[in-house]
């Protein structure tokens, strides 16, 4: 039983918090899981709450995680896109934010696409804030998903070995793991072509190797990222499939390594790219794994931030 | 009462149904009919599973009617347009699929370009697929809701003779028409300008008739198809006031035949091209009754298959 | 206790309702504000009725208002938005409000830019419609929260002054205040550079002043309205700052006036235009207090014009 309870009223990124914090979501997460596999996925946590997905940039995958989390706690949910909101009429954040707690809305799950948003509303709102990403900055609810999906499978964090694959330069996915996995005790290797890692990337506790085979070797888990095409590192790429060749997660590669190591991937998969076909729909791969636990990560997440602000407001009011 | 069971876990098209498989939809549809009447339009049938409207081609028609029905059978629904998903991201139809039953959906209604897509996605998915719509394949639900309407106003749809007129050769709500109208019994003139007759047509048991008054004069009911000048069939006809002279439905033209003949058509209406006002809003017309039942269909297939993937778990797990 | 019942079935503006109406509305938003501030925010009062959001022009801040509103209320909420809608496909408005009435919604909320477009929809159908602004006519929903935020400031309507600032000619706000506020004995001043003023804007029974710093003398509130700077106005202010120097609320210009004066705004603002940000954030500003009643305003109207429409339905069918 965890004896520890939630104080805080948002959920910023892993960097804040502490490793029980982190272990609180985690066992928290664990007693939501079985709601969705329920005939009747349903618990009245926050019946009569409101949560607004508030998305300046588009992510169906981690808005409908969100939306059917906050569903399955019975919240109502609202929906705000960039595209069709007020942001046109150039309304700032903070001002969005504001109305949104006038509204009397419980919880804001905020994805943007600069760094530091999320604290930046939250610390002018006395409702809750999620951050569902920001920026290059973290994306706490994915490591989270990451970290439990890795633990359900290897029964421990402390003391694994989990390789990170990637554009770690710019990558919150990649940012919030390293924060989360060294806090519960698990060493990191992050790998990448030298332009896509960060200089100074060791400060975070990290070990650096390039050479995708040896850091395969070490690792009990391998965090496959999605290579952003979109962006504009393109032109160091000539060809996807020579990205597969250098740094692509193959069959070939994985029959080289501990021969239970584990396949993650935040999705969506760019097969054949960052991932072979094989591998992503392999022995090793727990991507839909993932997936599901997304949602039990994001119900504890959820009850935990609504619970930690009535904490808050008994405290303080 | 009906004693053959639903044992399918999806709804793909009616050619692949049997007459009883139709018949037992018909008849569920008729028992939910009265709950959109109540003053609480709600059921508790389909309480806390998670309906997905995974939209591929914008149809606000469609989607709401799916989103009303689901609602009003308690069910959470989450919507998904290509416009805004991970579909911009180049994720495949099958991935966004098995992601979305990673998250536990029950059931997926989807819309898609792709003649076959929701049979592909059924068959890579253990939940739930509707076909709302695929390519110029099939839209099942909609040719449901038709004959529904044509039942409830002429008591049997055996020996009926229907008339459908427009793009036969681009319409999946035709082929759906004839697959189920021909199963249970009725006769299927097809009528339009030979270039939008596919050929052989006649094969699926219906009769070919260019002449639209002479189509009419045996018909008890015509299913007016939109004319879909969004494609590119537009040179074909100079004018649309040219449509609506050669194969419009007008009242001149139904003065000429049966006095109670019946006139449908699936909307959104071209007013004054496939179909004249006077007509449209005049005694003919069920085409509100069609809006009206396909909320009863609806509500009876997500049911149905909801139930029929209960029943092949039961069997095969 | 308000003795008199609400016999409408739809809310198109304030310019057709009594005072005694107006009233009505302003205290059952009164016994409905308190739900927002409960642990659970919900009352049974629509449960299984159907509320679509029918926009044909984006506003974010008036469809969330809504659908938290309806909610609540625990309607169920259909959002439909013009770009992804029938619309494209050319179907008119009242067709595509019959086909929403004859899926049994119960309340169509409505945002068109065609002023007018409100009252044309709601003489079709026999289910209710609000309308949520219509063009440069009426927005009676914002003017019922200005109201009543003013009231619950001040105590009373009656006999006071209210000043209206900026655009009038292109407000649908300003106008809805100006018929809500006279007729519930305000005196009104509207107080624009004069080609944003309409002409014989006198025979609504408000007075204009051109001359910011008298107008705002006499006033015990002032509703500041948003620069439309989208629109094409532009050419006639050379700089926002201008804007701001001139017709701008500024602190200088509070100093000078009653000293409790209330400063209200519709939202979105533009901060440094229309309005300082120290006004905004100020003493004087209740804009955050506006969009809380908001909520309880649309509560009371959405709960009202269903009310209506069954009485309507009692005495008529």
């Amino acid at each position: 039983m965890n004896t520890i309870v939630w104080q805080k009223k948002d959920l910023l990124g892993l960097e804040e918090l502490s490793r029980e914090g982190i272990e609180l979501i985690l066992s928290t997460a664990e007693s939501f899981k079985e709601v969705s596999g329920r005939p009747i996925k349903k618990v009245p946590a926050l019946r009569g709450k409101t949560v607004v997905n508030l998305f300046y940039e588009p992510s169906t995958r981690t808005r409908v995680s969100f939306e059917i989390a906050a569903k399955r706690l019975s919240a109502d949910v609202i929906n705000i896109s960039a595209e069709t909101s007020s942001v046109r009429k150039g309304e700032s954040l903070v001002d969005t934010g504001r109305n949104l707690q006038a509204l009397k809305a419980d919880i804001v799950v905020l994805r943007h696409n600069s760094s530091g948003a999320a604290q930046l509303l939250a610390s002018h709102l006395d409702i809750s804030v999620i951050n569902a990403g920001d920026g290059w900055h973290e994306h706490p609810t994915q490591a989270l998903l990451d970290i439990f999906t890795l633990k359900e499978r290897l029964g421990r964090i402390e003391g694994l070995c989990v390789a990170i694959v990637g554009d770690i330069a710019h990558s919150r996915v990649a940012r919030s793991n390293i924060w989360g996995l060294t806090k519960l005790g698990a060493k990191v290797i992050v790998c990448a072509p030298a332009m896509l890692i960060p200089e100074q990337i060791e400060r975070l506790g990290v070990k650096v190797n390039s050479d995708i085979d040896s850091a395969l070797k070490e690792a009990d888990a391998v965090n496959v990222l999605r290579m952003q095409f979109e962006r504009d590192e393109k032109a160091a790429f000539p060809t996807a499939s020579e990205y597969l060749k250098e740094f692509g997660i193959t069959r070939e590669r994985l029959q080289k390594v501990k021969k239970d190591i584990i396949v993650m991937h935040p999705g969506p998969l760019n097969r054949g790219v960052e991932i072979a076909d094989e591998v992503a729909d392999g022995a090793h791969s727990v991507i839909l794994e993932q997936v599901t636990n997304g949602i039990a990560v994001r119900m504890a997440v959820l009850f935990l931030v609504a619970q930690g602000r009535e904490r808050l407001y008994e405290t303080t009011h």
